[in-house]
């Protein structure tokens, strides 16, 4: 009677981790997607998309708040122990990172109809491009954290300077463009907000692998990366 | 002999705790001091701020992560149950919270050269306001954190409206400046980003109230808030 009790607890507590798994990979999944259609938007001028990006949104804030709720029954009810609590942990920063990609994508569909009077649209390629590249480094990363694999992980970390470049590229494109034509003055901030929403989803695909390292190996991912925002710093010097 | 070491335990139980409330105290110090310092950077070019703001934004992300392992252990070695570890899971949240406030303030930090290109200087007097709101409001939602104090944590997040509205104007009256004088436009932007900043650590101001509001209650506070950035979407209709 013993055993069975055991087993039925070491089944429940599993059943627990599983259960919060598959609500990060319900958030992963969403966010993906999320930034998909916030491309589609910018690029393609598909306002339709608005709407379901900011319902959906409100749907990445719920399942937050619902990891929360869940990781602290677990940790009062389980107590897990060494890997376990290390897995715990990490699913409760990962969802909190996922939640603020939602609030990037919406960021970025709010603009939208600012983007409409800009006819032609200028920066297509380098949008998209830096949009393949962020939903690329997510789903690798929620790929790392889930299995979890060390390697995975470090490959993302490294992607994130392709994109930081981009970014940068792009915002010393879009103040050429306002320059040479101040009637664009509105749409290319606005894009401007754009490039650094996608740049802020690539790091957020970084923390979500570096949390999967921790998750596999208890340690931080070794040596200072570049974090953010080479555009910060480097246009003034070669666009004044 | 077990009474002296239940109250050992005891002890060391609250030790840990307090040690990571100081921990939190010590981030919340920092994040407000490098706001005030943004503010004295942007406003007043005082430009041997910036190295000081990106030094302790590594300080600050030192303390985030040995917040991290120091919650770890707390949970494995004391389990603690019901408001002792809500206390502890909010203090890993809001750590995450202080942490951002660094990077925002580093990333304005980062734009600092590019503003001394302008003079006059127009928006001194809106960027100042909107310091010293965020800095209110950090201060109070750090204090309504640490006694609780639930009316307190209420008033921080009414306040995050007035700094949207800030913004937002800010955000117009940038624009209007780049339309009138071209050669004004890469300053503006990078001033745009500024305020963009200083409405994000509102926005973690207002978490860290919502984070007291849990600590303090088990329940968040009732009531969707206005999130983020009345600028997103106001502007085309207005400017364009």
């Amino acid at each position: 009677m013993t055993v069975s009790k055991d087993a039925h607890i070491v089944t429940s507590y599993d059943e627990n981790l599983r259960e919060l798994d598959a609500r990060i990979d319900r958030m992963g999944a969403l966010a993906i997607a999320q930034t998909r259609d916030t491309i589609s938007l910018v690029v393609h001028r598909d306002l339709a998309m608005a709407a379901r990006i900011l319902e959906r949104e409100a749907e990445m804030n719920d399942l937050d708040f619902r990891v929360n709720e869940q990781v602290v029954r677990l940790l009062a009810l389980r107590q897990p122990m060494a890997d376990d609590l290390r897995a715990v942990v990490t699913c409760l920063k990962v969802a909190g990172m996922l939640e603020r990609v939602g609030d990037y994508t919406a960021n970025a569909a709010r603009r939208a109809p600012a983007l409409t009077q800009m006819t032609p649209f200028p920066v297509r390629g380098p949008v998209s491009r830096m949009g393949d590249l962020v939903i690329g480094m997510l789903d690798d990363a929620l790929s790392a954290f889930r299995h979890p694999d060390v390697t995975l992980a470090s490959q993302v970390r490294e992607r994130d300077e392709e994109v930081d470049a981009l970014h940068a590229s792009l915002f010393r494109e879009l103040l050429t463009y306002m320059m040479e034509d101040p009637r664009t003055i509105t749409a290319c901030t606005h894009l401007m907000f754009v490039s650094k929403n996608l740049e802020r989803i690539g790091d957020q695909a970084t923390n979500i692998a570096e949390a999967a390292h921790y998750r596999a190996t208890g340690t931080m991912l070794v040596g200072e990366r570049t974090k953010g925002d080479p555009s910060s710093g480097t246009e003034p010097a070669k666009d004044a």
